[in-house]
């Protein structure tokens, strides 16, 4: 009934750390992304090239893109929200994708990137197209798909208006974004639905915060509802500081278990996850939200 | 393409509390059940009528239901393991429904209960047997239904066949319950479709462990397979003293919280329920692993 594999990128390196109030060194950030592609992930979110008053923590973008693996079988994604943005990523030389952000309701793109909502759909645009004509990839994140932390409800309608407007930019994807955790596994079903009959040849990335406990349950949903891409972060770290209440992303290692389980191949492997999850732990000093990592695994390893 | 509306059972006055260390007062556990119902809850499971050395918390069983509400619209069930736990119970003349447990393997069964799986199903039918003679319903549970803490894996059709066992005893519903927390949403929809098909004239309640964060997946991919009553306990407390590493129930609030967004009623009060949580909080004097609780509400309060 399933789908036999979905693809998965890893957010923990930019989504996962960019609320964290320490700042983590940019070894550790280069340790975590080396430890991402060990546990099997081939496209990875590995920084963002914004406003370093803004968003401290991305402060050492550059440094951490001189840093990545020579792989030519990874994807790094570098995350930008204007065309400043944009042209400090491809300077870089070794970010593969941009990811621009496009936000649903008009006080959320004040507060997360000084535009309206509007605004937020044409800087994306011109991003895929600067994207294009560096010879990369551009691909975009519709933020408060499923709710806003100002102005609550998002109309179905509105998203599946964005799409439409920034497929004409050829993104090699939409992400569906679900920013603070509000979504359910019924919207995240028939937006999914609305979203591939208005633009059925661009795939559709889910991008999903356990805030309310619904992070696997929207997940699930999604892969059924044909979205063909996951985001997560190991540990389920995570938050926006733009969006009141936010918490962390879907754990990656939580979401692997289930697929695994559930015979939905990722590519990744659980005991490095676990591992990298225990790893990033002692790193911030505190219990991850991530649960798989601290249960016992299952089935018992046998000795 | 949802059903409109499923059944809860509150399972925080027994597997919930059953196995905190601390002593809950009888006056505490009262007062849990007086918010469940007044959350609108019409089934809670009060207590067990088990040994008081093997589970202490539950030794005040007699003393709760005799404090329990006269409420002719609330089901109260008990929960008992064997002949003598039975008629404890009816002896009391508070308990509506007798819930027995079956477990799917014989290591657990032994751990649980002292008993073979086998040994445990003619237990089962025995019980609900004394409580049809009583005057009173009888369920049963399945446990370890989906994995096992010593034997792993856990064939579906052992299960089946248990229940197609079960199932000539005439219990009101039989619930299969993921003891420690390792289902995934396939797995679910594949169980509870194979136990319908065999005993397709008896109701499937599900219970799931959130411990290792697909709690709700598995109680939507349930409702979506055909299981009309779930579990779940006020806070997501929860574990079994015989079962090394299970963890909370799903949490009531949660559970509602995601079906009233998915437009499944529940006749479930979200806001008494985060009221409960953080009443319950106070009295375990920590946070309960219940999310929504912790949470800012959304959509925010129109003041």
């Amino acid at each position: 009934m399933y789908t036999e594999s979905i693809e998965m990128v890893e957010v923990a390196p930019r989504d996962g750390l960019q609320n964290e109030k320490t700042m983590i060194s940019t070894d550790d950030k280069v340790a975590l992304i080396g430890r991402a592609i060990a546990a099997g992930a081939r496209r990875i979110e590995v920084t963002s090239f914004v406003n370093p008053k803004a968003v401290p923590q991305m402060a050492d973008a550059e440094a951490v893109c001189a840093r990545l693996p020579q792989r030519a079988d990874v994807t790094y994604i570098g995350l930008v929200m204007n065309a400043r943005g944009a042209a400090r990523a491809i300077e870089t030389g070794r970010i593969d994708q941009l990811g621009a952000v496009s936000v649903a309701t008009d006080t959320f793109a004040k507060a997360n990137q000084g535009q309206t909502s509007q605004g937020s759909v044409a800087a994306a645009s011109e991003i895929i197209a600067m994207a294009h004509q560096a010879g990369k990839t551009g691909q975009v994140t519709i933020a408060a798909a499923f709710g806003c932390p100002f102005e609550g409800e998002v109309a179905q309608a509105r998203v599946v208006a964005m799409a439409e407007a920034l497929a004409k930019a050829d993104p090699v994807e939409i992400g569906l974004a679900d920013t603070i955790g509000v979504g359910n596994p019924a919207h995240v079903v028939s937006l999914i639905g609305k979203v591939r009959a208005a633009v059925p040849h661009i795939p559709v990335r889910v991008h999903f915060h356990n805030t309310r406990g619904t992070g696997l349950a929207n997940v699930w949903a999604a892969i059924g509802a044909g979205a063909v891409t996951v985001d997560a972060a190991i540990g389920g770290l995570g938050g926006c500081p733009f969006a009141p209440g936010a918490a962390g992303n879907v754990s990656t290692e939580d979401v692997v278990y289930m697929l695994d389980r559930a015979g939905v191949g990722t590519g990744l492997d659980l005991a490095e996850l676990i591992a990298a999850n225990h790893w990033l732990g002692a790193v911030m000093d505190r219990t991850l939200p991530g649960m798989v990592a601290r249960a016992p695994r299952f089935p018992a390893p046998k000795d």
